[in-house]
């Protein structure tokens, strides 16, 4: 083990000195050479080794940041404390069943009507597959993880102002970008205006190559008829016996498909968070905290509400009291603090740290953000719609629909994700009580399901994340200035203080950023507890 | 009902008139607005009535086609027999498991010696939502389906001539002649070569929609950077903490992404008979084939080799010889035939039918095909290089590799699909022996994993479809002058008999066109029964 350890540290420094000496190609291709490439951050669990003999560690938060600390430093023999608001692991992490009631700021409690088996993940709900520390816990907790699906090609795509206002299929819209972008492009390089950029040679490969990506016809037009209707779908399919002919549907203009703007769907899916395989825990994303939580057992003290965190130069103290049973405010100590309490929060406990990290906790916004959950009777989206899973888009205030990944083809009832809105239009919805909320989704969405959208409807769930008590906010808005200027100072360990979570990572909003967080935050932690 | 059915023939009607006098465009506008779009040739299992008392159905073959028909006579209340030469349900619907033996043309028998739980298909292997037909059946008999990926982002392509041979990641593939797509187009948008064909406004919006899209910077140039990092991938992802910066990955060049070939396998995924939805029978496609036959029951007589067919004016009598008990050749006879023998075959069986599908018949050539499933003992493809499902592209022989996309992330062993291979390809192998095949795909796949491949192999199963002893072949090869002349000829019914399967369908090789096919044909037998 040490032997491999030292050897992987000096291919490291190698590849590190190939990156100063002859820049990123170099280092690119030395890496790929000697099998690096697409390294995450994550290598494994850290290999903390044992802690030093009788330390303590006391860790703000039972979100994924706070758990895999506590994990991974109750592995390697450090005494465990973890202090949560809540009354359930996770944070963030969150699943919302029938029969859970939530309680926003401003006193709304929600009661959750949803059957059994049906649920809406108020916070996170993907997993990619290259986010290796949550495929690591998910793996080791045993939680199992079924495919999530970004994208689907019979989704709608929804611009109240174009298309007479009526939902496209994903698939019409892309073809029909696709296709208008080859023609365009293969009309440049006939007239020469490509000369300068692409050799005559390439050029030749260049037309093949869009005609067979852009479904041009023989001419290099992007038409109606065989090729573009194997890429936008048939009026009418091809089938079997006598009556089998197929009606090619009609492709859009490139001016229409410009100026509906439809075409800003169809980049997300391309990105390298959302390219398949993504994943989702069985029974929704709450299952991973849910298993963290068990694992823990009691290391984990509930319905702890932290109001004060105080260092010396011999520990940390916090002070929480019980939101349950009330009572006077109770202390716990420890060698070592890892504070994961989102900065929204913890901008308002007194805590003594230094001014460098107070100053990054205080400029950092939180994003609002909100989801629905709405449950319906029957799958008129699977059953009429011929839609799957995976997400439309629209122009209305509720951003998105998400449709059921789970349970395809069942006869029973579904719950969709009927708004996931970040930005100032979740300010604006959670201005008004959650039954308003879910009055506005549904009218939203029976722009893309006309007929069955109210009609189906039972019950729903409204989370307005800036409401939500310990959060304030969905996640850290860092612009690149702040990055610049406080990112390493949220970071930085301050006396006996580190802290973690996705406010403290480059992968925002993601479990990834608080997972990778913690281990960099106690991999730093046990250094400074190994030569203190 | 009947006011329901009457109102939708009128619908039918004025579309039909829209059609004639307006054109197409008009046409797909009215369905759309009268919710026609999308439309299969599905729409429900045939509503056939009731059948003339008595009368019955002689069905040759146990594959979709056949079954189909045989399950929806049954329910119009025919007497029904089936006759199929194997001693299983299903025809080309099938999987092997371990345990299952395979005797090709030539007399070499192959022991499948998969684990349980593995399998491969040698047919069919996805179902797309929009294969209405199939769905319904599925369905209706109970099959649990799961889903099917095709694009796998972090999948492989790979051109044995091109990258010194590497593979690449799809998403580099993908990322980088998109990227490049865009840049030369903003470029020649730029330098006013698409004046004359797009306004000036547009224009506007086609940079922001490239831009966007094509993952360029703020220079409209793809290049190594953020943008283009989002999209195919980095050296090392964003993190957590301190030690959390990004290192991007640099785009190849426009050349080398045009002369690598490569680009080949992105059109794939945005064709609507490989475009999510998509997916498979839990178990193995097989699982279809084995419910149908469950519900059949005793309608169907296996291991039935039919040696002649022949018709009078009273009906039809098919003779077959048992090929597991021998004796004297049998005979069966009813009122009407549907025989949905593969043309490969029939051809060579006496039918006195008439010269026009006599010729239909042996005209069509069918295809060779072959697939290899290959067992290993762990999934290094998943632990290793982080490809759950999807498949891979190569210009070797093998064509390709298809990994398992059920178990994810399962400790235990998998079975990759380690050569699909059409045409002319397919004959060369399939001129050794089965362990031959195997071995060279082994080789094959070694390029795409090295390291893993050889070293983790346990056992395989080939199958060359023209040396299916049943279909000599895979599927009917149509071309489209072929189609124009021999087509109607081979579909139309004949005095008693009426031919289904893929081969008398507009859907080649897809079991939906074997589904469609078999509805047409038998409504148009219940239509002349009625009015015999």
């Amino acid at each position: 083990m040490a032997e491999k350890n030292s050897s992987r540290l000096s291919r490291r420094s190698l590849l590190s000195m190939i990156g100063t000496v002859a820049g990123s190609t170099a280092m690119y291709n030395a890496m790929t050479e000697m099998g690096f490439a697409d390294a995450s951050h994550f290598t494994g669990p850290p290999q903390l080794g044992k802690a030093p003999p009788g330390s303590s560690v006391l860790i703000l938060g039972a979100g994924i940041a706070g758990m895999v600390a506590a994990l991974e430093m109750r592995d390697a023999g450090y005494k465990v404390t973890v202090l949560e608001y809540n009354n359930r692991a996770g944070g963030r992490n969150w699943s919302l069943y029938g029969g859970d009631t939530y309680t926003e700021l401003g006193g709304e409690t929600q009661h959750v009507q949803f059957d059994p088996g049906q649920y809406i993940n108020p916070g996170p709900w993907r997993l990619p597959h290259h986010h290796k520390a949550m495929m690591h816990y998910t793996s080791r907790l045993g939680v199992t993880l079924e495919p999530f699906t970004q994208v689907n090609y019979n989704a709608y795509v929804h611009n109240a102002a174009a298309n007479g206002g009526k939902p496209k299929r994903y698939r019409e819209v892309q073809a029909d970008f696709h296709g208008h972008v080859a023609e365009l492009l293969a009309k440049s390089t006939k007239q020469n205006a490509l000369d300068q950029a692409v050799t005559k040679q390439d050029q030749e490969i260049l037309m093949t190559a869009l005609k067979a990506w852009g479904a041009l016809d023989k001419n290099y037009e992007y038409k109606m008829g065989r090729e573009s209707g194997a890429r936008r779908g048939y009026i009418k399919d091809s089938g079997g016996g006598l009556d089998s002919l197929p009606i090619y549907s009609e492709p859009d203009s490139m001016s229409n498909v410009l100026n509906s703007y439809m075409w800003r769907a169809i980049g997300w899916g391309q990105d390298w968070d959302y390219q398949t395989s993504i994943f989702q825990p069985k029974g929704g994303m709450g299952q991973v905290g849910k298993a963290f939580g068990i694992e823990l057992g009691n290391l984990i003290k509930y319905n702890a509400k932290v109001v004060d965190i105080h260092q010396d130069e011999k520990g940390v103290t916090a002070t929480y009291v019980d939101t349950q049973k009330g009572g006077a405010p109770q202390k716990v100590s420890a060698d070592w603090c890892v504070c994961t309490i989102p900065a929204s929060i913890l901008s308002q406990i007194p805590m003594n740290v230094g001014g460098k990290m107070k100053t990054a906790i205080n400029q950092l916004s939180y994003g609002a953000g909100l989801k629905i959950g709405l449950q319906f009777k029957r799958r008129f989206w699977e059953q009429d719609d011929g839609i799957y899973g995976g997400l439309s888009y629209t122009s209305q205030p509720n951003a998105m629909l998400g449709y059921p990944m789970w349970d395809y083809f069942s006869k029973g009832k579904g719950v969709i994700l009927g708004a996931y809105v970040m930005g100032s239009g979740a300010f604006v919805a959670a201005a008004k009580p959650a039954s308003e909320r879910i009055k506005d989704a549904l009218e939203y969405g029976e722009m893309l399901h006309p007929g069955n959208y109210k009609k189906e409807f039972e019950c729903g769930v409204a989370v307005a994340w800036h409401r939500v008590p310990w959060t304030l906010g969905c996640s850290g808005q860092w612009t690149e200035a702040a990055r610049d200027q406080h990112y390493n100072n949220m970071c930085a360990l301050d006396g006996r203080i580190v802290l973690a979570g996705e406010h403290a990572s480059r992968l925002s909003a993601w479990q990834e950023g608080s997972a990778t967080s913690a281990l960099d935050a106690i991999k730093r932690v046990h250094q400074r507890a190994m030569s203190a």
